[in-house]
């Protein structure tokens, strides 16, 4: 049994996906970042910088920060997602990681300057814009002649999914990525996939920017 | 044996480091960013992202990219510098990803607003030189009571010094953390390290903001 401590943004939900696609059970709770919940001593004890998703091993005490270590944590405990020797192990790393180095990054960026920043900053919208379209045009590409990033299934997919289905929070258009929208939409009817993306609240991510809730990343 | 595609940056040093703590042979293949080389046809069929590094493997012919992977894939191959499995395997994962995530992309951010961007923007130069500082405040508080980031040497070490040992170069004041400041100088005594930043070319890192040389992030 785990413990997940998280919030409704793509970090979080690359734990929670992972966790509804491994059919493992755990017990969610909310970290409310509005409040900086995330900031307090409890919370800094277990992950020093601050930041969702943290899980916890109720059995062995273990607790896990950064959702890449925890997604790569839980597909080893598990045996799944992620194959455990061979080359394809690691095209399933590098791909997790050009989500944990680039997509990630630059998306949130994209937010922040888009969203949030005091200041409108047109040089700067645009940067993280471009860059983000740049990376999800590769993600695009990379996926024109196969179902999912890597041979199988696996948590490069949930990693990149959980990201890029938010483009539009981002005011990245992907409407020319025709391989990149089948595959969102295949990930979208996974049922562990659609679970996770539904924790911890009732927000649903595909809503956010028609009712113009606030997703903080 | 291995190729290692590569260019003096941290993403790149992270890679010759671990190669040089391992003990690996590799023949560096250096790549010229100015140049525009990471987007020739050859290096997008190794990497769509057009990104070094790159290392391919001359026996088995397999190409791994992204930085993080590449530690990953070399510690595996090795059995070194990475437990193989329990707790201290994950804490290493979590301290290399909060490098992949957080350092590299934000010092990586602080250094395009604040060497590169035509614009001079102020707000933008400072959310990143204050985001990186708190980033490397995080690295020295947990360093107050160990050597290393986690119990022994690491690719964690590795990937967050890379960054860390270039706080000058974003501007960044760490002259208040006197644990990171030892741990980089413990590090930079590793010869395996300091064999490593020199990789592919003769430029001292350490000489680049006095000589004002380009570094290519």
């Amino acid at each position: 049994m785990f413990d997940l401590y998280t919030s409704p943004t793509p970090n979080g939900w690359k734990a929670s996906c992972t966790l509804e696609e491994l059919g493992l059970a755990y017990v969610v709770k909310p970290v409310n970042l509005m409040k900086q919940e995330q900031k307090t001593p409890d919370f800094l004890a277990m992950n020093p910088n601050g930041r969702i998703p943290v899980i916890k091993n109720t059995q062995s005490e273990e607790v896990v920060f950064e959702s890449g270590a925890i997604m790569i944590y839980l597909a080893e405990l598990t045996g799944q997602l992620l194959p455990t020797s061979g080359p394809k192990r690691y095209e399933v790393l590098q791909w997790l990681m050009f989500q944990m180095g680039g997509v990630g990054p630059m998306m949130g960026q994209a937010n922040v300057f888009f969203r949030y920043f005091p200041e409108k900053i047109p040089a700067a919208i645009d940067r993280y814009q471009n860059e983000s379209q740049r990376l999800l045009s590769v993600l695009d590409q990379h996926l024109s002649d196969k179902e999912f990033l890597c041979e199988e299934f696996s948590i490069a997919d949930i990693a990149n999914w959980c990201w890029a289905r938010t483009h539009e929070w981002s005011g990245v258009d992907i409407s020319e990525m025709a391989h990149l929208k089948r595959w969102i939409n295949t990930m979208h009817a996974r049922e562990g996939c659609y679970k996770g993306i539904k924790v911890p609240g009732k927000v649903d991510p595909a809503d956010i920017v028609k009712s113009g809730k606030t997703l903080i990343v």
